[in-house]
C-alpha cells in the first residue's frame, strides 16, 4: 500500500476508539432501518462443537450481510450539506452493496470502487441499489489510487469500509441485539478481515461486561490480523489466498489499535474446514450462508477446548454467495 | 389404492375436524418441543410480488420442516400404554424424520416404512433420530401393504402422515404463531400435498377470523387437490409428475373434508416457475428450502392479481434438500 487513503492512514489512540454513548446513538440512529435479525439454534451443532451455539444471522440483514449495520451509521450521520455531495467508498463486494442501500434510503448519489475480481453476484447488488460503480485493478494500491482520484474529482464524503468510527459503531449493533436476546452469552467469535465488524463486536459485548471473551475467526490463508495481533504491530501487503472473498483485507490503524486492546485472540481454520463447515450450516442452520460467514463455525471445530460448554455467540456475517458456483 | 391404511380409509363428518380447543391444546403439547421459528420479509420480493410477504420459516423447525408440530402432537397425545408398544408411520421422508425424532424425545421406538424412491438426505435424517427402517416399493400400493403388515406384527400406534386429526391439529400451530406475529396478515397460502399443513393452516386461520382467505399451493404435475375440489370428489390413484419430492401424496378424507370447507382456493405453478421461485428464496431470503416449499411464492408471482396489496402469509413447508444435486 504505497499512498493510502485517507481514512487507512497514520495511527490512533485511545481518543479515536467509539465510547459506549457513541455506539448506543448509532444503535439509535439505525433503529427503524436495519432488520433485528434472529438468533438460531441447532441441537445437533451444539453437540459436534461441545457448546451451546448461539448463530447470529446477519446474512438476514438488509443487503444480505451485516455490512448494511455500518454503513447505515455513517451515511445517515452525515450533515444534509455532506450528503449533498454524494458519498463515496471502495469495497469488493458487501460494503459497497450495503453504502449503496443506505445512500438510496437516505436520497444521496453513492459512489463504490470495485476492483474487477469482485463477485459478480455483488457488483449487480450495488448496481441494484442505484450506485455508480468504478472499476479497478485487484491491488490495494490501484484501489487506493483509483478512489484518491474520485474523491477529488467529487469532493464527497468517504466511508471507508472498516476503518472508520462510524462504521464500526453501528457494526456494534449486532452484538447488542444478540446479547440482549442471549444473556448467558459468555463468549463471542467473528470474522475478522478489515477488523470492522471484530471491532464493533468487542466494543458493544465490553460495554455489556468486560468478561465477555471475544475472538476472530481469521482463514489461515489471509492470517494477517492473527500474526497481527501476535507481533504487535500492523502487517500489510501480503497477498491472501482464501476461497474468503469478503476476508481479503487487512487491519486498519483504528481496527488493529481495538483488536489490540479487546480482542481475546484470532483464531485460523484452513479452506477445507471452511468449506465443510459453510456446507453444515447449509445442511443444519438451513441457512445460505458465503464462505467468510463460516470461517467462525469452523474455528470452534478445530479448537473446541477454547470453548468447551460456553454460551457462545456466532456472528454469521452474510449470505452473499454466488448460488452458481458453490463450494462443494 | 386398493386396500388403504386404516387412517386413510372411510369418510368423515364435522366431528372429525379439530375443534378450536383441540387446535389450542395440541399447540399447548408441543410448546416446549418446537421451535418458534421467524417471520421474515424482504422488500424486493414484495416489489416483485405486489403485496407484502410474511415468510414463517419452517425450514428453521426442528428436523427441517413444519412436520415436527404433527408428529410431536400425536406422538405426545398417545398414552403410555399405547406409547409403550411404539409408533408406526408411512412417509416418503420429512414426516418419517419428524415423528423419528418426536419419538426419541419422549423415550418411544419408531418404525417408518419408506418408499425406495426417498431421497438420501431424508432417510439419513430419520436413520439419525434413531428410528427404525423399513424399504417398500413405491407404488402406493406397496406402500400401505407394508404398512399393513408391520401394524399388525408389532401393534404400534400408527401416525399417518397427514389424514390424522392430531397431526392436522399440531400443524395449526404454525398458523397461530405467524398471526400472533403478524395480525394485519389477511391471506395465508401454503403447499399442498396430502393436505395436512393446508388443512391446519386453514383451521388456525379461521379459528382466528373467518375473513382470511386460506390458499393451497400445488405443482401442475400434482394438480389432484386441485382437481378433487374442483370436482367436489377425492381423486386417487394418479401418479404425480414433479420435482416436489413432498407433495406426491393425494388428499386423505379427512383433509379433503376440512378443505372443501376452508380452502378458499387450489393455485398451480409449473416445474420451472417453482425451481425459480426457489432459486429467488435462496437468494433474497437467504434460506435454504426444498423444492416443495417454494410453491406458494411460484403460484403468488404466477397469480399476482389474487394477491395485489395483501398482507400475506407463506408457509416455508421445509429445507430439507441435497446439496449435491440442486435443480439449477
Amino acid at each position: 500500500m504505497s499512498q493510502p487513503i485517507p481514512a487507512a492512514a497514520g495511527s490512533c489512540g485511545a481518543d479515536d476508539i467509539p465510547d459506549s454513548s457513541e455506539l448506543q446513538a448509532a444503535r439509535r440512529r439505525i433503529a427503524a432501518q436495519v432488520r433485528r435479525t434472529p438468533v438460531l439454534r441447532d441441537e445437533a451443532l451444539d453437540e459436534m462443537a461441545g457448546c451451546r451455539l448461539h448463530f447470529k444471522c446477519e446474512n438476514l440483514q438488509r443487503g444480505g450481510a451485516f455490512k448494511f449495520r455500518g454503513a447505515c451509521n455513517a451515511v445517515f450521520s452525515l450533515t444534509d450539506a455532506e450528503a449533498a455531495r454524494g458519498v463515496l467508498t471502495q469495497s469488493s463486494g458487501n460494503h459497497g452493496a450495503a453504502v449503496a442501500l443506505a445512500c438510496r434510503l437516505r436520497g444521496v448519489q453513492a459512489t463504490v470502487v470495485v476492483p474487477r475480481s469482485a463477485p459478480r453476484i455483488k457488483l449487480e447488488a450495488i448496481r441494484g441499489y442505484g450506485a455508480e460503480i468504478v472499476e479497478c485493478e485487484v491491488a490495494q494500491a490501484s484501489r487506493d489510487a483509483a478512489t484518491r482520484i474520485e474523491l477529488e474529482r467529487r469532493h464527497s464524503a468517504f466511508v471507508h469500509p472498516f476503518n472508520d468510527r462510524r462504521v464500526i459503531a453501528g457494526q456494534a449493533s449486532a452484538t447488542f441485539e444478540l446479547l440482549e436476546d442471549r444473556p448467558a452469552i459468555d463468549t463471542v467469535i467473528a470474522p475478522v478481515s478489515g477488523g470492522g465488524l471484530l471491532s464493533g463486536t468487542a466494543l458493544a459485548a465490553h460495554a455489556i461486561a468486560r468478561s465477555i471473551r471475544v475472538f476472530g475467526a481469521e482463514p489461515a490463508g489471509a492470517s494477517d490480523a492473527h500474526d497481527s495481533l501476535a507481533r504487535g504491530e500492523r502487517i500489510t501487503g501480503r497477498v491472501a489466498n482464501t476461497i474468503c472473498d469478503g476476508l481479503r483485507a487487512e487491519l486498519g490503524p483504528l481496527t488493529f489499535t481495538i483488536l489490540r486492546e479487546h480482542a481475546a485472540g484470532i483464531l485460523l481454520a484452513d479452506e477445507a474446514e471452511i468449506i465443510a463447515a459453510m456446507r453444515l450450516v447449509w445442511e443444519r442452520l438451513k441457512l445460505v450462508i458465503e464462505p467468510s460467514a463460516a470461517v467462525p463455525l469452523a474455528v470452534i471445530l478445530r479448537h473446541p477446548e477454547t470453548f468447551a460448554s460456553r454460551d457462545v455467540g456466532v456472528i454469521v456475517s452474510g449470505g452473499n454467495v454466488d448460488l452458481d458456483a458453490l463450494p462443494w
